[in-house]
């Protein structure tokens, strides 16, 4: 019999259980040749005995291998190395094990790196923060979110509650979402017309993959976007092949002329536009607002030159001057315009429910595709949602973060007046969750962010703010996630480091 | 004064409140050109007594076209509609008008559909089933879930908790997973090699884009999938731009042998393999296991040409032989495997929690690309799920699951035997949640399972799973979302339909 005892290591210490380590090691055994086809092996007690285990652990490690055809039992006569077993290459496997990469770092095959995606994403913060415009989670209907969740599991079949959903969303979202957003937004949606997703940017990536036709070879078709716009889209455009084309972005929005100029001259150099990335409510990361006369123009261009409009409606529930503007989409009269929204800043962001406003036809084909990456979304929450928006809680809170974010806006704009008169230059944004702040241009902000980090204080670094070729002076400072109080602590944090 | 009280027509029934339809309805007539720019509009008073609204209506309705920038206030005269109003083109607006479509189903843009994507995906029947294979909901541990999510909203800080949190997953989740899958799978992870995804597909869909090159005008790159496969992947596959091969499948799994000449073909023609899918525990859909040595040649295959394998193990934990035999991934010693599972089919489909465990290289990447398309999970879900393994809870679903499933198999195989002796021909899977069942050559599968539904049982019609060319009359019969006395009823529906 072989020397079983030493050709075998069981280490009782490791998460494994015996009977498995004893099963990999006999198959590595057969594997390694050690074991030959149709050799026998000692009887469970035999083997138990040997190594001091419980027969039932040597059974079970036999059944393994059994199971695993490594090992054939013959009736009467006892337990063997299966006699089909494949011509082997030992070098090969024994390569294999000196190559043996315990930390499970490398692929043994190659892949494609995408430069074009960052992994840049600023979590939420535990300490002081003045973020890019994140919510106050601590304002969360949590309570009523949890009696929510419960109540899922008590109402209606459990089969066909529990059970594979439509990849649309649940139907109970879908209509109150609908309703919630003609009657907030003036659009004149059915359920039919809202795809849920999670998060507005499964909204974008369906989105560019459905409407953008892939370069081959040869450019991609042609997007256009604020000449300073959100890195998540343009990481989303550009792995959907878009050449990707800017306009210039003032106090008013998107520059709709130089955008008619642009759609003239990729018309005659036969690349039409095909697609616009706007966020005309609160400009990303400028926070302005597109004024009434460039929406106007903005839907005629779109209808002239045939392309889509892409309204990424981040924050809309949240504006402070009189009532927010109705969205591009409440004022097409061609289905120019596929409207994304999201909940996630409305409520918060670990409550990942977003939507796509869009013709039935688009609609269909984006939950076609929406199917191969993500069967359908989470029922519970989604219905837990529905519940919030059905029990007019959800307009509740939406009331009350309103009211918190109006006067920490207000605070944190006077904080920086008073406190970084020279230092920093803004424009009291009329909504959103943050002001666009464009500091001296002596201050990196970039670096700023670095030295504000160790005091304690997140910021953002602004890296995907500023045009190419500008400054790095020029951030996005979050009012509503903090408190007033935090908020005098995180400029006095900023105050000290200027 | 213009006529507004017939021009305006407001209507109290729509969900829309009157004032946003006042002040959409204004913006309408100034877009139209019946106002026109610096027409000064009657005092909110004055038209309120016309319209019979309070006032405070028509205030909040002009409030909105002054925010909108539709209308201008002078101090001390009055509402005037705005000046600075666009050059519009009253023929394309009324075109417009008159093509404004209400139902909301046209795009005004072109758009590029799938033909590869289908939508037929077999939702939870409430009746009868004998289905692809779907887990019973009714055995999930509901109120231990329900027990979790409550607790989640009551642990640690809600800022760090409801905020942002790790693309790749819930950090318990996949502490607890990378522990239970070395424990029962013998797997050599960390938690850095798994990334928690929205159910397997995700997982499929992450590694195709980021291993596969889009063809560029020429064909993609060679995957090689079983004769018959799972839908859901070669889907994927096609999106991604993969030339699909096939091989034959028999009673032991994947024809290794017809792999090996295939590679090496493709390798002559310069065309190497790239990536082979497989379901090597349980084939789907024919339920066959892969043989060991079969096993051994397919990682010796990867390893000689390169290409990566990826290993779905859709339904691993109902194997009802022995122990489940180990998976591919527990033999790579090159880092050749990426290993996908799914919780789905474990507990129940709305819980949407899949994963994929491959080195810590292409995980980071995989995280990298999710982002863009789902920039984190459900958090609560995560945690609640990853409590249950904590508490040993999943542990005891998958034994009372792997019990009933295993009785329900028995069962139903008793009865294909017993009451359709002639008409289906079948082998009893060793493992998963359905048989693969051959109907009699005259019975078309298809055409069965509509006759089926309007007698109340639900049954898949197969269309995806036999071979091109091939009569349609195999399917998948599953037994797990039944209990036995459904079982008994469902099949006798069947009888009575032959």
């Amino acid at each position: 019999m072989l020397p079983f005892k030493t050709l075998l290591h069981l280490d009782k210490t490791l998460p494994q259980p015996i009977f498995a380590q004893l099963s990999e090691q006999l198959g590595q055994l057969i594997r390694v040749g050690t074991l030959t086809a149709g050799q026998r092996l000692p009887g469970t007690r035999q083997l138990a005995d040997l190594l001091n285990l419980h027969r039932q652990t040597v059974v079970a490690a036999y059944d393994d291998l059994l199971a695993q055809g490594w090992l054939e039992s013959r009736a009467g006569s006892g337990t063997y190395v299966a006699t089909h077993l494949p011509d082997m290459k030992p070098q090969s496997i024994s390569a294999g094990e000196t190559n043996h990469t315990h930390d499970n770092r490398q692929t043994g095959f190659s892949f494609i790196r995408s430069p074009e995606l960052v992994r840049a994403v600023m979590a939420s913060p535990s300490g002081l923060r003045l973020d890019d415009g994140l919510p106050d989670a601590r304002l969360a209907p949590l309570d009523e979110l949890g009696r929510a969740y419960r109540s899922y599991f008590r109402w209606g079949s459990v089969q066909a509650h529990v059970g594979y959903g439509d990849t649309k969303g649940h139907p109970l979202l879908r209509e109150e979402l609908s309703r919630h957003l003609n009657e907030t937004r003036g659009l004149r949606t059915t359920p039919d017309n809202v795809l849920i997703t999670r998060g507005s940017i499964m909204g974008l990536f369906l989105t560019c993959q459905v409407v953008l036709r892939p370069g081959r070879g040869t450019a991609g078709e042609v997007v256009v976007t604020g000449e300073t716009t959100w890195a998540g889209a343009t990481m989303n455009l550009r792995r959907a092949g878009a050449t990707l084309r800017t306009v210039p972005v003032d106090a008013h929005g998107l520059d709709v002329d130089a955008l008619g100029q642009l759609c003239e001259q990729q018309q005659q150099d036969n690349q039409p536009v095909r697609m616009v990335y706007v966020t005309p409510h609160h400009h990303y990361p400028t926070t302005v607002t597109l004024r009434a006369d460039r929406r106007v123009r903005l839907l005629q261009l779109a209808e002239q030159y045939g392309f889509a409009v892409l309204e990424d409606d981040y924050d809309y529930d949240y504006h402070y001057l009189g009532r927010p503007i109705l969205p591009l989409a409440s004022a097409d009269r061609r289905g120019m315009v596929v409207y994304v929204g999201s909940l996630t800043k409305s409520v918060a962001p670990a409550f990942r429910v977003g939507y796509v406003v869009a013709p039935t036809e688009l609609i269909d084909e984006l939950a076609r595709f929406r199917r191969i990456i993500d069967r359908q979304g989470d029922a519970v929450l989604e219905y837990a949602i529905g519940q919030l928006f059905h029990t007019g809680e959800m307009k509740r809170h939406f009331r009350k973060s309103l009211r918190a974010y109006h006067a920490r806006r207000d605070h944190l704009c006077a904080l920086l007046a008073s406190e970084l008169p020279d230092a920093v230059q803004f424009q009291k944004p009329d909504g959103g969750m943050a002001v666009w702040a464009t500091f001296d241009r002596s201050i990196d902000v970039a670096e700023l962010s670095v030295r504000a980090e160790r005091a304690g204080l997140a910021i953002s670094p602004g890296l995907t703010h500023n045009p190419p070729g500008s400054l790095l002076n020029s951030t996005r400072l979050g009012f509503a996630s903090s408190t007033e109080e935090e908020l005098e602590r995180a400029v006095e944090v900023l105050r000290s480091l200027l």
